[in-house]
């Protein structure tokens, strides 16, 4: 059964809460709920996280690299300066898909460059909380591709 | 009913008859038909155009955007060129995504900038063909959305 | 008589269809006849263009160029990114005049440069479609001082 | 009656003096005396004035901004360098019109960059000495709008 | 009553054990301690924290900020380097002030600049240990204003 | 008796008379006779100064560094392009505190940089007027100190 | 037989007919008659082409590279500013030469780099119109190397 | 008896469970286990430590050096984005020396800056594991020497 | 008889009262004073000028260009930020000698750069107040050689 | 008879010997005994040097131009840094054709910029060996046409 | 027997003979005395050379590179702009290490970036003269690894 | 008796040869005759040199430092490029003075840049030949103080 990380980063855990304007009124825990709904509907394995902090961040990438595990992840601030999560899914291998909520490229000119999609399978931004649910669709042929070829 | 513009620039007609390990074997004339199919199952009327005439490509465009119709484009090298792109996105007020077949952030440094993306409503990267499939699941609740507004 | 190209650019074709709130509510046939009809009054006869194409711009300075006509152009986005444009009015030597609606410096910083601006007569930005009307006034004298040096 | 104020900045005194191949012959006095003329003809009451002090150009801008009047402005070499008057126009509201001789795009780097642009109605340069008269054209509706507005 | 966090990111608990010629011979402790009493005497319950983790900073600075608490915050080094802590003091809608003992802008360019200040409503710096004394006497009046605005 | 310079620079007289949303309803001269009570209170005389012009606003520094006596100057938009002010500071010995009304760090890039700020003892932003109260609590003990190390 | 095409982009067309003090009194239809009988006379096939629109240049790289012909480019401004050349050279794999009758080295700092050379077998620059002899000198025996690897 | 720390950033932990090819066989509990019997054939007291988080190699330098035992740290990631880092070995006057098992200078040019290197002893990169080794034979005469002026 | 004017800009008339470590005992008027002598010895009549404004530097460099007479100018801050006294130069076709009392070039970045040297005949920094007397040394050959041209 | 000399810059010595699967296998003492040949095949006297130090092929240009000759020159690694060969060539006003075994403009960013390329007749790069034999051909009418200008 | 080329370039002949309290006393005569003897000692012949023009180090390198012995250097200030170093090592294959007496991270910005470092095996920085005896215990397993694979 | 040395760098060897409308008809033996004489007269004793090769500059840089000896230099080329000519300077601690013909600031973009005047003891650059005499007034005060500090 495949199996797949939800990775959120820095005040994700404030969905919801503040600007539903801008991010809608789902909160972290209701899109963690209905992604592993979705997720047990296409026989995956979904498992949530959310931290603030970029080296436990590091740590979920590098497990479910090294348990041959799929990661879609939110890195939020930390996808602009972190050199570390780059080296995380490079090292260990991990099937990563980056994800934003927000069109990132229509925001402020230090958002627009991402040290993590040049070794990310794939991004997609900008389509509010959907964006994770596209980002399922798209790993999972490629999880499954992979596990073909290790098979 | 809801009606999408797949818009394919520069060199993506030779999609299929080059660098096949790269770009897949699909040509676009096949890319093409399977996209017209899956969107027939959705409910959706997909008219598909190639240029490589940024001139053209801006009309095309237009012509969407003034119909009220929403557009899936692949600008291939135009991405990264082209202000009139942008301003045709803009001043036709046409919803638009950026679609990418291999992850533009893994390539040359010049590759890594869009004029465009900041006045689409997402990008998505990297999926290979699956990059325009994932792309009509995500416009078409835009697109029902901006119709009931309008409505 | 002196002749004078009024050649607009990309996107220019939406005049008065969109934002009329920025742009005006003048349409680009309008705002074309307008002009031929001032154009008139000053015993300048005036021929309007407009293309979304580069190359189709480029070859319709030359032809005024080598004509010994004068030109007011509105190259829209092709301002910022068209090296082709500069070096047809030069290599035509072409008598041009650079126009903008807007504020061009008021917009985004990558609409702050112009390729077509040391090579033109002079510039006229900011103040809506009377930018073309002060260029008609501006052009005149220039021509005629031209052709007394060439005559 | 519309009232506007033409003010000249650092090195025009020299106007006429000095490289009369490139900035023709007429003085400033000279100038100012046809200026002042047009505006008459035109209902318009024309105020001259030139400095080399920056701090003086802020304060006359900021003057004919808070009598609601309109300027005309060349601002010579403080074009490129003077944050003040950008502050002095937007702190005061003044309708302004940035004004060059010479096409500044068609020397130096330094001087392809404007901090007063942004913050004014339009931009017309290259003309000669016949870009005070253009400016003159291109302000009066704007002071009438504006009066209207404020009736 | 008004409520504040004293936040002190990395390093600074290392105030007082070190170069006391630069940063004087109070420890973190002695300063917590005398704010503590200070805000005390002004009505206003002062909390103290200090992490080296970013991470714990983004959470303390969105608990405070959903609570409706003020936060003076000396971010240290992540001052230039964290988009996180920006992103949790607009997303929680953090009432912050930017507080440095030296002055930054006298010491390398990489501390020059501050991702943080434009989210913050200000900055002090350069002042000792008497910064947070000037930032506690700043945060009272706009946490009042706040505070009558909600109420 | 400590005494102390407010020096305010371009524009600074237009306090009051425009943007009050932004700037606040206070005059200049409302703000300067509001300052010099409250000096008066601490036991500080403090003198008051504007000017447009950056050469008077040098000669006022200098004047304060010789005589030993403080300055908290607001040098609006030359805080960005000053050198000459810096200069004046360092070559005078002045002791100096920068003030801004407004957040400059959330403003435009720039008005990021200021050329004043790494020889000034400190920097205080952000908080409207009250930035000058703040600024006049800071200067008191350094202006004490300064006095007793040279007595 | 070897086929070359011979692809001449933006104003190459006004060859000779302005700026011969530059660039020659040669016409382009000169220039291509006497291509084609040099051509002749080594035996190889010679095709000539101009356009100024960049799509359509693209689109003649892409014919002769799946044709498996040689090209000899003049791309003109083209050369700074087209990544879609550059694709069209690389996705058809055409074997291509870049050249330049002027020295573009010596001429405006926007003409130093050049999106092709990269993706191009060399470049030939500053020989006037034998620019042109060099290369079809320099592209036979690659063509022919390259056939006798195919074959 | 002289002590040292051996510190590991973020994914070291992977160290030899990946990429064998370029990082070695060799496991991070075997490296430590090696460097701590060399460490004790020395006559050094070697300690070792791995985090991916910031903070915590921030609170590991800081101890390190008020105990007056010297560092061996290899940062990963950090190295180039921590000004934390190289706050932490100034403010706490740690003797430490930067190790890098890859050649940094040969990879990506965001891998070529540390923000560290410049309050580190000294730096030895590109040995693979022997880097350790090397500083450690390097570190000794340091601290022996730091020893000696202290007693 | 040769006519030179010495003109120096802001903080110069610090000169002597601080820093004498630096920048001598000297006094602005004791330099002035053996100028004149040194001068009044070679058969030149030096007049001497100190302004901290910019603009009435511009005034002064704009009537010794008009008279035909020459100018040492050490134009102390303004030499990095003004492009109108460049113009001043340029436009009154003034001999000028830019001069420092220090090594400009051993300072900080932003005095590197001289809007002014490349309008100058020369440059002299480094020699103390002696660089004011090479400067007059060589002044005199220039003048006279313009004087027999124009003569 | 016309004369060239083929100069050869640093590390072209190990032509051959080295890397032959990117430079050939052709030593350059064969390199230049075949262009000896050609030379004298077509009436040249050719000459070749070869030079690790940047001064020896300052001098060797210089006596070229000096003798009226012309210059073949691959001056290496010196054509990215040296400023002193393109004095060289201008100084001593030498006919000289820039040359490239293999196509710089694929290589690394700093191999992109030439310092000699504006000041030589034109630029041939990215054919092997065979650079050299068309730069001989492209030189023999360029030296013949000065020689015919000069005579 | 494995053999060693200690290459030390310019101003390294200064060693020992001008600021001892940076560089020690050791001259370069008696550093090589001391490293041909523990050279010795390890069963390593070494061949020590000093150079202070460019090329002459480019030859040494080759030649070692040829012979296929390693190279221990430190190229002063060519380190930072010699492209043609890097050549040398790159195109004879060398096996190098770069050795720095200083820290150069720690001295000014251009001391930062080296062109050789890509092409070493390693690089070690700011041990003094123990920096040289640190990269011949790296050295040495390296030759003897390379050794037996080319045996 | 006082010593200095005229070094004269790369392409100096041309002077008087080449270009005399802009270099003037002097040959370098003439000028330094000529220095020579002047030297004499002045108590001086005055060396020449003249080379093409960096490193023999720095050797000849290094001589006159340690014999504690003047030198005027003129590096031409070699001032926006060596690093090691700064470190032979400031590594000998040689008293320079730096002196250029020609305007430096006046010509190409990358020669405003010195990498030895910030370690020389100052520059005298745009008055030709007159330059190098200057430079002599100005060095022999220089070297006496020192000499009579060393004294």
């Amino acid at each position: 059964m495949v199996a797949v990380h939800l990775i959120n980063g820095p005040n994700l855990n404030l969905l919801g809460r503040r600007e539903p304007a801008t991010y809608g009124a789902t909160t972290l825990a209701q899109l963690e709920e209905r992604m592993v709904g979705l997720a047990h509907d296409k026989g995956v394995q979904l498992t949530c996280h959310q931290s603030n902090i970029e080296g436990e961040l590091v740590t979920l990438v590098q497990q479910a690299g090294l348990a041959g595990e799929g990661v879609i992840i939110n890195a939020g601030a930390y996808t602009h300066t972190s050199i570390a999560l780059r080296d995380a899914i490079k090292g260990a291998d991990t099937l990563a898909i980056e994800v934003h909520i927000s069109n990132v490229h229509a925001r402020e000119e230090f958002r627009h460059h991402s040290f993590m999609a040049p070794v990310c399978a794939g991004v997609i931004a900008g389509f509010g909380t959907r964006s994770y649910e596209l980002a399922l669709d798209a790993i999972i042929p490629l999880l499954q591709a992979r596990a073909s070829r290790a098979g």
